[in-house]
């Protein structure tokens, strides 16, 4: 039996193609349609009515692709707009919650830190969940908007001094605080890997992509609601950026050099208004 | 006589309030109605059709708002969408070919440079207007995408270490090349002027919301078409980030201190569609 419709995946921009990549890693079989709000990104410095304006608008489009579950890839989508999801006729899965509870079960020292967008910073989803799991669990918060917009740029690993600075610069108080465990709480950040272990070491770095997807595998299992006949990826974007093939490869690694993307106009309505 | 209607100026963002600073300094009895796309900016790294397709709403709205004349106070939509401008039923005035005029008749050693978006820099609007006026002129283009997300997020002064290493990798080429005379192709850039006067400490800049406020008051003078009844500014945006209020301080400086600023919907079509 199973269910060989597609999971569905949105994010502001290109950062949510490193949970795709985590899904299609871990679930080969499933076929993965995503849409990434190039022309609109970033969302996570912009205002709350805005982003779950967006995120409504993401959503709709992903159900006109007949997918089987809705994944928000983003984590200030997750963050402060996870309710525009609540009403869907299909599954769906924020990157927050899972990250969390990984983040929880692997501390030693209880001491956490999370890396977000300011929209997500400012809400606290993070904190509030870890708090309520681990009441004894120190957390320390940094917005680092600047950070999307490096990644989106490609400036992110260690040979690239502005992206070194800027990581030093919004893992300043981390470290001196002594965490042990890091959340990278945006979608765009595991870019950053590299560069964030040289700065921190010894930390444990929560990828919300890896949780998510481990969470995918698990539900599709247990509802079974797994794809048997096989099929292809699709990609669609608001906007091709010059810089954009560039950037679908630095989020995606080498499977990203030969995918087809199509251009759509997701603020049109059900009605082809603009 | 004259025509008490207000003077439309849009933009990508907040960057365009440079450009509003500057009319309404030259010409105090004028009335602006400034709007800002903030909830969909940046446009300068996004694709030409999204950003002519965002500039003729921006229009549409200012239209809507009984203007007698659209400033495009973006460098990005004067350079890639100065087209969508051409057939409305008010004059358009974009910033790019003032400037240039400006420091082609500045220019000593006609060693000229310009400093814009990644879209303004791939058309090369400045750069061909200048040879047009000055054949024997050399023209040293730089995109700084960074420097409109640094500037929107207020990291501009020389105190900053992330924005002097940026500011200084952009000007690197232009500073061995032995520019005089650097146009600041995007209207988010003249927050930096402190910043890039000590880095390029002889250069000339030229700011296109001066040059553009001069050619307005000329124009309008000589159409009659003065505003003599007074009024006050209006500003709209669509979307209102945490970081509002200090973003438009940096851009209005202290004028921008108690300022009014509505949010409104450009997305939505005359049909009120969305």
């Amino acid at each position: 039996m199973g269910d060989s419709r597609a999971i569905g995946v949105f994010d502001s921009g290109l950062g949510g193609l490193t949970v795709a990549k985590r899904i299609m890693e871990l679930m080969p079989d499933e076929r993965v349609i995503y849409f990434g709000d190039t022309g609109r990104v970033p969302y996570g410095t912009k205002g709350v009515q805005t982003i779950k304006k967006y995120a409504i608008q993401d959503e709709r489009f992903l159900l006109s692709q007949n997918v089987k579950m809705i994944v928000a890839a983003c984590g200030t989508v997750s963050s402060v707009a996870a309710d525009t999801g609540e009403n869907l006729p299909v599954p769906f899965v924020e990157v927050i919650s899972h990250s969390v509870k990984d983040a929880v079960s692997q501390t030693k020292n209880g001491k956490i830190g999370v890396l977000g967008t300011p929209a997500t910073i400012k809400s606290h989803a993070h904190k509030n969940l870890i708090l309520k799991l681990s009441a004894k669990a120190s957390v320390f918060e940094t917005a680092a908007p600047m950070l999307v917009s490096l990644a989106e740029e490609g400036w992110c690993t260690p040979d690239n001094e502005i992206a070194r600075l800027t990581v030093c610069n919004y893992l300043k108080d981390m470290k001196s605080a002594g965490i042990d465990t890091l959340i990278l709480g945006c979608t765009h950040f595991p870019v950053f890997k590299e560069l964030i272990l040289e700065v921190l070491p010894d930390v444990t770095l929560i990828d919300m992509g890896v949780s998510a997807a481990r969470y995918i595998k698990e539900f599709l299992n247990k509802n079974n609601a797994e794809n048997r006949d096989g099929g292809e990826h699709k990609f669609f974007v608001s906007d091709k950026p010059v810089t954009f093939e560039k950037t679908v490869k630095i989020f995606l690694g080498e499977s990203g050099e030969n995918i087809k993307i199509d251009l759509v106009d997701v603020e049109k309505d059900e009605k082809g208004c603009n």
